[in-house]
This record gives structure tokens, C-alpha cells and sequence, in this order.
């Protein structure tokens, strides 16, 4: 099993057990996600770049890798992500380059095809 | 090896190692640690709690699975320690969603008795 | 002017601005505060020293301001809130001192009635 | 002065003081910062608005002020200021709330053409 | 008043208080700070730059102040003191730029005997 | 394989891709890195023990990994690792001491020469 269907697999289960136990403001927040990123003002992709670099500068692996799925399906190519984590790890600085390092790793996956 | 089994087993040896080098601040610090969570004007529930939902503000896996045993043990229900990750997710933010996944692993395996 | 004062105006002043924008998220955002607090499975005055607490940890002083105001009116003694401020500083370290005084300032303000 | 004006020179006052000093790796982060912003993959409207998110999430009003009067120079809407700011506030969590406050309060000041 | 009095002035005042309070978690705490400071294994100025370097990629500007101060005293040189500053910037990334800013005036102003 | 072994090996191989990729910032950001820790004001056991501690607070272990090689190289003691340890736990607090956990595993590796 790849990084990337492991990733999913387990971010999927749980997710479903959290939506079980029914906590309102747990729900609401899940869905607040959804909608954040939703065609506005600002499309997709910008807000999908948003949610990645935010992600990184606040060194979150797993947040990093849900945006980063998100960005592959949207066709962003290589050059843009790099440009993208040089941003990230510039203004959150090298304790950033761990988080980056996992980032390539998880990209290069999803590239495959996984 | 349950993880709960596999995290205090891990804690217990790498604790043992750091007070055996006999270094004062660090004894002093871990000292500190449990006087500050015994009862006193605020009973030992609240503080757990307290450590808990700053543990998992603070995105340490480590600390909040620590917490989530000592919340166990006093006799949480699953609502309540919902209510208090509900509060962490929404102060903290979606990127304390991950952390929140690893907990609920971690409580689903304290309840089983592990 | 008092600096409870202050904040609570500034605060007021600029919400109903945010708000004024209709931003959804935003919207639903800060609605999902006031429900995250709201007496539940956990009752109030633990949910508000959780807010507390994890505002402190992540040294936000105007999330602490926010919070000892409503700690204030739930009637929490000082003893309590120095207990729970030395959780927040023992987990959160030292960094957190200077925003324990200035919320010790600001809880001081409080008690005057201002 | 305007919080603009006096944001600008208290800003390129200090800057001019640390080139002075004449220390290689400072020096270099600083043009570093120059480069990563420049047009590329990634047009500069998307660079200046993950720099203005990534500023929010980590929570430094200084950084979130210089991003704002960049993204007001490219032309961005508030309509689209604030639904990068949503994102900012779902990823980071309430605690981003009062950085959001001050940043309205800028962007309103810069739209006054201070 | 400078910058540095009014520091120390207000450090002094609400130490003070908080020390009155009586919670022996926070008086050991600030206990344990003089100790860790104290010449050991590693050198006085060896301690005090780590505190200042760990303080500045936390971006607590009191705590900077604080230990700018200490390392003023133990004779550091300006040239010293940006080295350590670049690291710091490197690690933590641009967002500790205004801090470094900050930092900077402090040092200016206790350079001037204030 | 030992986790010292692991560590550089995925660290080095994650590099170089990194680099392949010719995102200029990025390149220089890691050039920056070799520069900053160059001998210069400070003595190199200065700035690695600077960037030990950094890291350390900021809760980054593979940061802390690399700095733990780096001071073994050039000779530091376990006594004096353990003071930079307990200045760096008491300034973040007890959410290091995972972290610190982790780090005396990783420092003890070192000293069996893996």
C-alpha cells in the first residue's frame, strides 16, 4: 500500500468514527472545511495553494498531505509546488525542510499515479 | 503491544534514562509536573482536562495521549472528552484535526481496557 | 479608560465589521464559538478555563483577556486562576511569563470591577 | 500618521539599520524574501496572498500588514481579502481571530488610500 | 523613559505580584529559570545566548528583551549578536524579521547605557 | 540499521531530489544553512549548540537529530547536551519533553559511534 492510500485510509476511518459520536461543533467544523474551499471570490486552486502553504508553514504533515492530494487533482504541476514550498519554507524557515523533504516524498507518490 | 502499551512502556524507559543523568532543572521540572496536577483550588479532573485540551492546542501527540490515560482514569465518558476536543479543534484550528484522529485511536483503545 | 475597557470596545468595533462583510466561513466560525461553550456534557466554567488555558498556552493575549472576562463573571477565585495559569506556564514554558502578567494585570482590572 | 505610514517607516527605518550591520546571512534571507515573492510558475497574486495566509496562520501581525499593502497594490478585492482570511482563521483556529481584527482594521485603512 | 526602563520597570512590578500570589508551581518555576541560567557544564554565555536564540525563534519579544539584556552584561559584541540573530531568522523563518526589528532597537538602546 | 543510519540516509536522499528540482530559493535557503553555522563572531560550538536548542523548542525533531550529529562531531558532553536540554524544556515547556525523549535516544545512538 503507497504512502498516499495509506494516508487516506486511515485520515477516512477516523474521520468516520469522529462524525459518529455526533459532536455538533466537531460536525459543523468538518463541514466549515468544505465550504472554505469552495469556487468564490478566489477559485479553487488559490484556495487549495492557500490551504497547502498554511499548512506547511505550520509544519501539520498530514494537513500537508490532504492539500496536497487536492492540488494534484487540480493539475498543478511541479515547478508551482516547488515555487509554493520555497515560499512555506522561506517565512516559516528551515525547521520547515523536514516537513518538506515528506512533502516531495507524498508528491512524487501521488505522481505515480497512487 | 496495544499503543497505549507501546507509548508507556517507550515513556517509562526514556524517562528513567533523563533522571538517571541527574540534572537538576530537568528533575526539578518533572517534579513540577506532578505538583501541578494534584487537587488544589481546582480539582484534579479540571486539571487534567486543562492538560489535556492544551496538550492537543499544542499539537503533542505525546502529551495529549499522556493526558487522555489520566483522563481515562478519573472516569471521563467519551461526550466529554468530545466537548474538550471540540473546543481544542476550534481554538487550534483545522490542522489540529490530525492530532484529533490520533486521540480518538487513543481513547477507542483506552476503553478497551489496553 | 480602563484596559478591560479597551479590549472589549475594540473587540466589539471590529467584529461587527468582520461580521458586516457577510464572509460565511467567518460567520459560521464565530457562531460555532458560542455553541463550543455553551453547558454541555461539560459545564460551563470547566469549558471557559479550557478556553483559558489553551489561549494561554498558545499565547494569545487577547483570547486570554476574552476568557478571564468570562471567568471573571462565572466567578472563579484567584486561586483558581493562578492554578490554572501554572499549568499553562509549566506546559507552555517560560515564554508564557510575559503573557501571565499581562493577564494578571488584566485579572486584577477585572476584580475592580472595571 | 496613519497605522500604515507608521507601520512603512518604523519598517524601513529598522531594515536599514540591520543591512548596516552588514551580516552576510541576514542580507541574503533578506533578498532571499525579494526572490521567492517575484513573478514565476506562480503569478505574484498567488505568491503575495500565500504570503498574506501563511503571515495569519503563524499569527505575526507585522508580516500580515506587509502582505496586505502588497495584495492592495496587485489589485485584490475585499471580497477575496476575506475569503483568504477565512481560511487563515478555519486552519488556525480561533486564536487568529484577533490577528483578523487588526487586519481589517489595516485593510480598511489602506483602501482610504493612507 | 527608555525602552529598557520600561521594560525592566513593568517585568519588575508584575513579578512582584505574581510571586505575592503564593502558587509554588509558578514560584519554582521562576526558580528554576535562575538555576538553568547558572554556570554549569556549559558557560554563563554560553546559556544566556541559547535563551536568547530559543526566545527569538518563539518570537517572545519580552523574553528577547530579557535575555538582550543578560547578554549585554556578560559583554557579548554586536557582531555576536547578529550571528546569533541570523540563525534564529534562518531557522525560524521570515516571520521572526519583526522581532529581529524589534530586537535591534533594544539592543541600540542598551548600547546607549539606558 | 541504526536510527542514526535512517536519519541521514532518508535526510540525504530527500536533498538531493529536493535540489534536482533547481527551485533557486530553495537553493539558497539551504545554502544559507551551511553559511550560518560557518566559524565567524561566534565559534562553531556556539552556533550549533544554538541550533540544537532552536530546534528543540521548536519541537522539531529531525532539526534536533541533525544538530545532535553535529555536536557530537565536535565533542560537546553529555552533561553539557543535558543543560542545553533542560534550558530548552523549560523555555517551551513540558510539550518539549517528548521531544527531549526522543533526543537523549538519538544522543545515546550517537555515543555507540552508529
Amino acid at each position: 500500500m503507497s504512502i498516499v492510500q495509506e494516508f487516506n485510509e486511515y485520515r477516512t476511518k477516523m474521520n468516520e468514527r469522529i462524525i459518529e459520536e455526533d459532536n455538533k461543533v466537531l460536525k459543523r467544523l468538518f463541514n466549515l472545511d468544505t465550504n472554505a474551499f469552495a469556487e468564490g471570490a478566489l477559485d479553487k486552486k488559490t484556495k487549495e495553494i492557500i490551504g497547502l502553504t498554511s499548512s506547511m508553514v505550520l509544519r501539520c504533515d498530514d494537513c500537508v498531505k490532504y492539500h496536497l492530494g487536492k492540488c494534484y487533482e487540480l493539475g498543478f504541476t511541479s515547478a508551482q509546488m516547488f515555487e509554493a514550498f520555497s515560499i512555506a519554507n522561506l517565512i516559516g524557515g528551515t525547521i520547515v525542510i523536514p516537513h518538506l523533504r515528506r512533502a516531495v516524498e507524498y508528491w512524487e507518490e501521488l505522481q505515480k499515479g497512487n
